[in-house]
Parts: C-alpha cells; structure tokens; sequence
C-alpha cells in the first residue's frame, strides 16, 4: 500500500537490501518490527518491496522520532540479527521529504 | 543492486506505485526510462523492486537534475502513457539525503 502521509516537510529512511539465503525468523522479525514501529511516536507510514532487492522506506515526522527509533532496545536486537543472518549487505539513507504529488 | 551514491547531501525520488492489470509495453518502457535517466545529467543511481507494491528510488545531484528528468520529452510521454495505461495509483516525493549508513 501506498503510504498516506502528510504534507512535506517529514522524513524518510530509505532501507535498501540484499538476503541472504537465511529465512529462519526473518519473516517474523519483518512483521514484528513493522508492528513496533507502527507505535513509536513520530512514526507516518511504511512502504516495502522485495524482488531479489529489498526496499523499505518509513516515514518519520522528525529526525528526533528516527533516532528513537534507531535505539529502540527490540530494534537494535533485530539489527544486531539482520547482520549475523539476514542480510549480506544493506544500505540505509536518511532524507528529507520537500515535496510530493500522486496520481 | 545497491545503488553506490556518492557522500550525501544529494537527492532522492522516491516513486511508490500500484500496477494496473496492463502490461502491454509497460517492461519495455520501464527499461528504456531506465537507460534514459542513465544517461542524464545529475544521475547518481537507482533502486528498484516490486512484489504488488513498486518502490524505485533514483539518485541524483541537485533538484535541478531532477527538474531536467521531469521536464524530459521522451520521459513526459512515458508519464503520460504511465496515467492512461501501466499505473492505477502513484506517489511521488522528491527528498533530500542527509546520511547514510551500510553494512
């Protein structure tokens, strides 16, 4: 689903991603992690996609709402995992939304 | 893959959108606006992938360089092509990259 966010100025974190081949807890730990950040303040929206490439994109109303949630104690336990298991790599930006438009 | 971007600042599009059932064209012209952006001015990079949901994010140097994207003829009959035929629903937001990490 396409995120419903308010009017620019907000943030994004850009979490682009390659697997590796473990899936032992991954789908779960995925689920339970959108789910936490679904109730941390500041939190707007979330939009994910895998084929091969993993890209999730939050948005956060400030970078203060993206520090917290950087160390959030279960977040930090699920980083810690992602690196010994999940991910062979990853790359993760964090930018200033200015301006939007749909269709 | 992983887009290598340079140190930021630099820019992000970030370009969520939900598929009609219309796929006449769509892949070829999906790859063809890729070759195309390559090609311009300002371009830094691009990520994509799709499962439902398409998020592709391009890279570039200054608003300026995506304006020029925007505003480009072939691309601007993509666009449209993009509403009339491939594209139920999109969002678009352009944005600002501050840092970045990886792993």
């Amino acid at each position: 689903m396409i995120a419903n966010t308010p009017k620019p100025p907000y943030y994004a974190v850009i979490f682009t991603t390659e697997r590796t081949t473990i899936d032992e807890g991954y789908a779960e730990m995925a689920q339970q992690m959108l789910e936490l950040a679904q109730q941390q303040h500041g939190f707007l929206g979330e939009e994910s996609a895998r084929d091969g490439l993993g890209i999730t994109v939050s948005y956060w109303e400030s970078l203060e709402a993206i520090q917290n949630w950087k160390n959030n104690a279960q977040h930090l336990q699920a980083q810690k995992l992602g690196k010994e298991k999940w991910y062979k790599k990853y790359k993760l930006r964090v930018a200033r939304v200015e301006r939007d438009a749909e269709f």
